[in-house]
């Protein structure tokens, strides 16, 4: 089942869950894959920049792939396979489309500039991954140093027809999503599937230009999802309510670095929909301080939302 | 009255208002001064990055520091003196002095990579532009490229007897505020001022940890006003209420660049505070759809927020 | 005398020549200039990342600059014009076209980086400065970070008729030269003048690829004008000769920042060219031990060249 | 036969042999190796920046180090092991280890922008790894942009009692190498192996300021090595004569990435070292032009260094 174009919906940013001496909970990546699916999610994304990626080796990430994709059972997995070099990139996404992956997240090295170096590093991944790949382009400046204008990406879709979705997160970014449907609508660049990023930030207005959901790694994917249907289904004030109920916490964890992963990580834990808010080493955690902070986030947005007062310890 | 490390409240980041055809607006300059003191602003900050001071010349920087610096009567008013060399810094600095500025912002050129460089460049600074004039650092690593480490911050405060006050717009910062005023206790670092800009995308929390205020261009700098009080006041609740409600609108005010910056005068014009929310040129103007978007969110902030439906047009 | 497309020749960048105490040494401007002409040069650039501008106050630049372009008597003078913004670049232009200055030379800041930032931002800068000011492209991208194309460099030109060079010193850039000598072939641009910089490290083969000549401030700038004379003549062999006994100083004044110009000031205060090598604050100074290396590739140099033997001091 | 910090003399950076189907020359890797021991190379450096590791995968990196350290019989054989995260890092350290490197090489990733950052980045990734095993610092900042003070790699060197080199490409550096020298002198620093990189541009003083010798890949080893030893003897003149001889050439090798990498092999496949000048995709060849360069380089450098004329094809 690849990945297609017509993609809808949100597909949780999976953190990779590990016991607190390091090893990997795969208990926890079970308990995670079922919640993802109870709350509506229409697929799912590892081995992203919070996904602890880096810490992993070759092995354990193929492992941790595997048990995504078969726990999924048919919900698409997209799998983050960005690497220094095409070698191995390619080696990881012959191993995990054999797996039964939906298709393959690549980010720009942070080396590009021009805009001929950026279309020239997709065709040439597409062609060392296999131009039968679905690929998701990851358009995310403020951490890749990469800069994509509108005409960039719509080369690159015209230019691969594998390159099936845009995981948008520059900011500010609403135009840019108006301008590309744009291009699709004035015929000069293929349909293809837009999922946001960059925390949620601005996920309410995101679907409002445009998008076809999220692809983020909020606590709170059930929000996600909430806020993506309503807004389907023509709900604009009760989405933004919902949405802006949500927004002191969400910006709280929007802290770039490990650190918005330890905030996800606690809030995740505290749900029960991991065990632990470890990070492998190195990894950060919330000092008693962070802690109090996010306790009294939680206990506002229960008012609001009761899912936010429900917690598993 | 030059600026102390005592400083407290709220320095509003001022905009350069101009007329549609790039003329500097003077009588929104006063008229915005107005309302920031009528707000319980307790001085403000001219020449800022969102100031569009690179588009003014040296003599227009000159009058509009003047015009402000004469209006406030008595508030201070700190100038951004940034330069690509010591020699403009220094004429810009004893210029606005003179014409009685309570003290500089300097931003780190972003060349400084390491401690030493950082260190050096603030010493090199505070000689060029005369000791005895209070500056502000501005510590910014998202627009600047320049990371200071709390133990670099220290360094500079204590080489530095005139450094006087951090305009602290790190991300994620609010850890940095808790090591800082730890400096403070432990006896290792003299007091200084912390003024936080970021938009003041985590300005609820960053009084708790210890922050003296806000120095930033939110439109609605009342509210800005209000928080730093009932955070004063001890009424927490109260101040996150406040901030809450206003959150989504910061947080679309929050894209960086001229974009921003164009939400921002549009939302002060609107609001009365300026005529116009034109930017000289090369700027941004709002698109059709983003001005609907800020309505609409000015719309449902006016149900918390009765100032938000007060406009002047 | 405006500065046009078939301009030819070595244009050194010049450095500003200071007192030991910061003063600036209108003498050696002179004494410079005179050198300069004595040589060979077809005309000189002002201001330049070599000059210390950003040390200058705005008065002090503009006397510099009109210092130049008197004692020129004639000869092509550029001023360098980069600044934060385009109201400082267009009063600095202004002020010393009026001054007879033949043109100018803008370098693009280094925020800039999808192609169309940096062709919009030439085409503001042309807007801002003046059309029918002649100005030159200083393409470096070690130095400014932003990456130019041919492409982009095609487009600039043809979109701006006052465009008339480029200094080049893009590394690797041989290519460079001769796809855009290509595209002068092809019809899809018109001629400009390329001069070389890069403190002159590929000139021997940068002439052959097609540029014009060399514009950069090697401290023997008279071997800079033999090789271009030698190529123009058709002598290869004794052009290469003549570089290549050169090539271990100028490889050791290839220094980026403050020590390379320390070197160049160094030796050019021994050959009488200008009377002090000092910086102004804050500046480099060589250590005995670099003195010493110095000297000792001089006296190798003077083997080969009887001019590095013949010193002032 | 673990890498100590008296290493001495040169160790190329050896490129990758390819066939021009991309397949890895094994056959030339032997040819290498035996080059390298008959020139009087003291060890070699595999996997590096301009080994196009990031081509390879991780089966291949590891059969190529192999295949290097079984060859080398004894040579000290440093595997490049720089990676996205620690995991991978430790896991072809511990592979590379096993089958006898004398050590690895780190790189620091090009995000670590304060002292704090770099310091602890080599303390984890040395626990990584195992704080047995020998590693090379990388000071290369014009290719990872990451500046390391002479205090930092002392702090790093005091903290790790398994590093035991370094890897010196910061350009300027001479002044680095006199510090760090005088670190060790006044008792701060324990001694450690200093090895320069940079394409050996500064070679012939960096030796002189205290440096052990070279780490970098010139297709000239057999100069490297001369020159080094030379020095060493105390024949300064014969040192500069025979590197001065070959600067044309070392200098127009010394162009980034891939068009300097083709330069390097093209001339060391001309001299028989390697059987082909092939990249592995995406890489760069030399047009007829840069071919035609490197050929009249080639011609002049035979009449110093007969080495030149002797062609194996």
């Amino acid at each position: 089942m690849p990945l297609t174009p017509d993609a809808k919906g949100v597909y949780p940013i999976a953190p990779t869950p590990f016991h607190a001496d390091g090893r990997i909970d795969y208990a926890s990546i079970d308990s995670m894959i079922d919640f993802y699916r109870s709350v509506g999610s229409t697929g799912m994304t590892v081995l992203g920049v919070m996904g602890e990626a880096p810490k992993l080796d070759g092995a354990e990430a193929l492992e941790i792939a595997t048990r995504f994709i078969n726990r999924a059972e048919g919900l698409p997995v997209i799998i983050g396979v960005s690497a220094p070099g095409f070698a191995a990139m390619a080696s990881l996404t012959r191993a995990v489309m054999d797996k039964g992956a939906a298709g393959v997240m690549i980010a720009p090295p942070n080396t590009l500039r021009t805009d001929d170096q950026i279309t020239i590093y997709y065709r040439q991944a597409s062609e060392a991954i296999g131009t039968d790949v679905p690929f998701v382009i990851q358009d995310f400046p403020q951490t890749f140093s990469v800069m994509m204008t509108p005409v960039v990406i719509r080369k690159i879709v015209q230019e691969n027809p594998s390159c099936v979705m845009l995981k948008h997160e520059d900011w500010p970014g609403l135009e840019k999503i108006s301008t590309l449907r744009g291009f699709q609508a004035d015929g000069s660049m293929r349909p293809i599937s837009i999922l946001c990023g960059n925390g949620g930030l601005f996920l309410d207005f995101e679907v409002e230009r445009g998008a076809d959901g999220a692809m983020t790694g909020y606590a709170f994917p059930d929000m996600l999802c909430d806020v993506v249907r309503l807004q389907a289904e023509g709900q604009r004030d009760a989405a933004h309510d919902l949405f802006d109920a949500h927004l002191p916490l969400l910006r709280y964890e929007q802290q770039q670095g490990a650190l918005g992963l330890a905030v996800r990580k606690y809030v995740m834990a505290k749900r029960g929909i991991i065990a632990s808010d470890a990070q492998r080493k190195p990894g950060a955690s919330l000092t008693a301080k962070a802690k109090a902070e996010v306790e009294y986030l939680l206990a506002r947005l229960a008012k609001h939302d009761p899912r936010a007062g429900r917690t598993a310890r």
